[in-house]
């Protein structure tokens, strides 16, 4: 399976898409939709295609992968960018997360699904824009610094932050309902949500101390082992304690850590195994854990689905984008750069599976719809960008400029 | 548990034993010996004692930790130096390795348990010298490069790869046992020995073009993810095709990898989270599965096993160095320079363990024969390498004097 992704993420940079895009895909065709490894007679033994042995492993390592994944998410948050992105930014960000997240549960509704908590959910899966593929195409374009480029990214960035807090707010709100949704019950739960944030971040005071004592200790890889012991305490206490989704506590922790003079350290320790075993294997089980075949009676759902993703978030940032001072035309390009989803999409919507917020053809519909979303940015980003307004400023990172009409897009490498 | 291990580790470090057993006995404090901390309502909702559901999890990790281990004990075997070792150093090694592997077995059989396979395996338990616990001790003594420390090093990095080959020996003849142990099922585990270890080192020729392929592919860890594949394959190859054991496979990755031009950044990419998270898990899951009550009835085998490991261990290897040139006095020093036992012992009872060769009172003995052996070791040693005879020559390392009698020892880093 690693080598399956390994493999796809770089035929799929090949012909221009990330390489989210094709570990995503290749996972969804040895899964269920087509060839159904984990029933294969070497990974079932006695030849029984129900039983799939290795699926448990493989969603327990996917889930620490998830946590990984957000940690590393969290030290990369660049807190004092943000602090500088314009209002123009975090406003398409606001539209970008508010719009499709209203689009969302009016499609669930339109199709029959109750709106708590699936349609609210769904609509949650919706809202978080993917930033490494819209930098991607952005460097491609050669519109990464313009003001329509920092601008998406910047937006994406607030995007990711907003996309965490909706989905806290849901998931503290679910549990709320799950305990009778009375004001009683709300209370507790915003009690517990504050309580979790509040000593979340005045721990974060202990985290310098803590990691400083840890690197003096003289065994091996303290520092990485106490990063990962907070990264696990905030991840449980997130559920335990904070009744919000583990991924945001792990995505704090991140954060916290960034701010610590052992950022690189960790950032460095942490990437190899990460990006070389669990994420892959995270996205690979994205791929097995959606059945496309499930997608028959949902077809409709499904395209509805992927549109109100495009043209919500489009429509969402483009007029927040307008109304807060860019032209149209620049207005059009941010809307259009941001439609793209990724990660974060996805562990929002393996949340709501393991947790039965969400059945799989609603799993599989997301799946589907990030696939989609993905795909359809690049070309639709170059038709809004035309080539002749962003070549001749090349910026100093390794840019290429646009190809020739029918000629392969050269690689950004 | 990450947290207790490498404090734990810490404080034995303070002590002057290696971070390993403070590691282990740690894990032992938690585990059902004591704390139980598994059956503590936190872990077990509905305060269910019994049921832990906790334990599969860290048990996979911990399985994952120990191939990535024994990867890493390939990746650093330096095949050019255990050419380079003397006579001496090899029939020490041998004398070590088969004396224990006699003893134990003898012992298991004289307390009534069966020769095949339990009294074997509990032989196979006792081979293999733990390198780092003597190296530390040599270090901290002066005598590293003295002719009796060298001799000890030399023989206990020949004795991993000896213990693995006792391991691989003993769970073959242990699977044509269980096909019936005639001659047809013996013939077919040989050759299925054969293929694998032939194959596995023939495949070695396609490595380094396999790795240089990755690193051109453009995503990210591609070299570490496809070391990841080779490490896998190889462990899944040895238990499918070899009937050994899978770390033997991934052992014999990791000696293979190291023979390629991307060693060291293999080595650099997979220490970090291996010793941070899966190596202590590792260790605190052997204390887990241990269980010192059990060792109520077995009190006077664990005794009889450790004196056995310890007698036979020093009367193999001193009487070899003492055949092959080395003098009485020196011979003495070879022989209690390798007693202490780590974690190649912990991984092949843990291996026995899960396949049901051996049962939890054995396991536990074991552990507490690790536990013992690497305990005397370093006070044994500090009575036959009397210090007058080595602080005359300091070494390059950071080699400290032995301290004045009564006073702490210093540390040595």
């Amino acid at each position: 399976m690693i080598a399956s992704a390994k493999v796809a993420g770089a035929v799929a940079n090949r012909i221009h898409q990330p390489s989210v895009f094709g570990e995503i895909l290749i996972g969804l065709l040895l899964g269920p939709t087509l060839l159904n490894v984990l029933g294969w007679p070497v990974f079932a033994p006695g030849g029984d295609r129900e039983a799939a042995p290795l699926l448990p492993l493989i969603r327990d390592l996917a889930q620490i992968g998830v946590l990984l994944l957000m940690f590393v998410a969290g030290l990369e948050t660049d807190l004092v960018q943000m602090r500088r992105v314009g209002k123009v930014a975090f406003w398409s960000a606001f539209g970008g997360v508010a719009l499709p997240m209203i689009g969302g549960a009016a499609t669930a509704v339109a199709f029959g699904l109750p709106l708590y908590w699936q349609g609210i959910f769904i609509g949650a899966i919706l809202t978080a824009t993917s930033v490494s593929i819209s930098a991607q195409t952005l460097m491609e374009i050669g519109a990464l610094k313009s003001p329509e480029g920092s601008t998406i990214l910047g937006a994406a960035v607030i995007d990711d932050v907003m996309g965490i807090i909706v989905l806290s707010l849901v998931v503290a709100l679910a549990n709320a309902s799950s305990a009778g949704m009375n004001w009683l019950a709300l209370g507790i739960v915003a009690l517990r949500v504050t309580i979790f944030f509040v000593a979340g971040i005045a721990a974060a005071r202990f985290l310098t101390p803590m990691l400083r004592w840890a690197s003096q200790l003289g065994v091996s890889q303290a520092v990485l082992a106490a990063a990962l012991v907070v990264l696990f305490v905030y991840s449980w206490a997130a559920e335990y304690i904070g009744s919000v989704a583990a991924i945001t506590g792990a995505y704090l922790a991140g954060v916290l850590v960034a701010q610590t003079e052992f950022k690189r350290e960790v950032d460095a320790g942490i990437h190899p195994l990460t990006y070389s075993m669990f994420v892959p294997l995270f996205f690979i089980s994205i791929g097995l854990q959606a059945n496309g075949r499930e997608l028959g009676p949902r077809a409709m759902f499904t395209i509805v689905l992927v549109l109100v993703a495009v043209v919500a978030k489009a429509i969402g940032c483009g007029v927040c984008a307008r109304l807060f001072g860019f032209s149209t035309k620049a207005s059009v390009r941010v809307g259009i750069g941001m439609i793209s989803r990724g990660e974060v999409g996805l562990i929002v919507a393996g949340y709501g599976l393991a947790n039965g917020l969400i059945g799989t053809d609603v799993f599989s519909a997301s799946v589907v719809m990030v696939l989609a979303t993905t795909m359809v940015t690049p070309p639709l980003m170059r038709l809004v960008f035309p080539p002749h307004e962003f070549t001749v400023t090349p910026v100093e990172e390794t840019i290429v400029g646009p190809p020739e009409e029918g000629e392969p897009y050269p690689t950004t490498r």
